[in-house]
């Protein structure tokens, strides 16, 4: 399915706690949906540790090979969060207060309670522009194709329908799936072909699942070409016609 | 907390799935729960797409950065199915049936059963050492660092039990955590301090919280060092006990 005009983006999550594997990371999924939907095809992902050296490495050579990069993670009051300080030394910008998110923070709380640690959330590249934050109003930001978002899912999830305008639209991937009550192995060979007859026009993965009832194969098929896909989607059913799940 | 005698690792997710967001990933947190029980880091995760290029140049990288790489996906029967094929041409050797692998599911399946697919499975780098799979037989194998894991994460889960058996323990990683009835904001300044004067010897980490009767923070310390750790725990509690949680 990729070929030149496809636009690409890449993820980094930022964070030891995900690493411990005390907290099972959800943003991947949640940023993935979006995108595919979006028509933006996620190329690959990065699981990254607190540290600024390693943050800007990821991030200066994933902004080049793809159109988009996300991170998320890192851009709170405390000590661990430094993703914003490493994102200034990426497009090698000042680390400053950004007016305009110390004015809406500023606004937000009674001054007793502005203090240093929400006054940081405040501080990023110079020339970043924010994101807006409707649940905590703590901005997110994005310099050139880098967009930097939370952590925490919660406010993720309402900054990504912020970001859906800030981001325009290419053409959707859509998908197809098909299960069938077999074995992986019993269709591979046949489906090894039909694959080889839409190469580079749908992407055919197959699935295992298992469930408390039945077990099976998920065949999933995806293209941004929708004749194609409906014809892919009519050989595997005419190929596997008594196997698909009633 | 990072040292020169830290055991180090990565993990790489192999598979479509999880970067169109159908699939979330579940292997990440399994596996890393594991690695930090055993006292290994995991440093870093990437998830890449079902392209025999890219596994190829990311494993190559990773396992040189690494004590310790763990792939998950792409071993199964079908088309998609890569991962052994990466993995012989990152050592360049043959790709070929490794003959305890073949015999296993020779064994297992009635010779009607025994098709392309399955036998399939038993393809890997010739000089390739398994790691049994007590759930549905073919197996995973290793080459030099490299452990090579299925991505359904029951049959995963299976696994890791034999593979602790294969990879020596290290020294635990141990973690205490602490939940505070206050916002992140409120304590990060003295949490910074108190960072400061354990630093490299226990990561502290800040994670807010959410629930139906109560939101906080949790303040998680991890560290090798057990006195250093109940020391840092000791000064926490103190610091802030007016905000632990009842």
């Amino acid at each position: 399915m990729n070929n030149n005009k496809d636009i690409t983006s890449s993820i980094i999550i930022i964070g030891n706690e995900i690493l411990s594997g005390r907290t099972p990371d959800k943003n991947t999924s949640a940023l993935a949906k979006w995108l595919n939907k979006k028509g933006i095809l996620v190329k690959e992902v990065r699981i990254v540790e607190d540290n600024i050296n390693e943050i800007v490495y990821h991030v200066k050579y994933l902004k080049d090979k793809f159109n988009y990069v996300f991170t998320t993670g890192g851009i709170g009051p405390t000590h661990d969060d430094i993703t914003a300080e490493a994102i200034s030394v990426v497009f090698d910008q000042n680390y400053v207060y950004h007016k305009k998110a110390y004015q809406i923070l500023e606004d937000f709380y009674d001054k007793k309670n502005f203090n240093d640690g929400r006054k940081k959330m405040a501080k990023m590249p110079e020339k970043a522009k924010l994101i807006p934050n409707p649940k905590t109003f703590a901005a997110g930001f994005y310099v050139e194709n880098v967009y930097v978002l939370p952590g925490v899912p919660e406010i993720l999830n309402a900054m990504i329908n912020e970001l859906d305008k800030i981001i325009p639209n290419s053409t959707e991937i859509l998908s197809i799936s098909c299960d069938l009550i077999t074995k992986e192995s019993e269709i591979a060979d046949e489906l090894k072909n039909i694959q080889k007859s839409f190469e580079k026009v749908v992407d055919i993965g197959s699935y295992p699942f298992f469930n408390n009832l039945q077990s099976g194969t998920s065949i999933v098929m995806r293209s941004k070409n929708q004749k194609k896909l409906l014809e892919c989607e009519k050989i595997i059913r005419k190929s596997f016609s008594n196997l698909l799940k009633k």
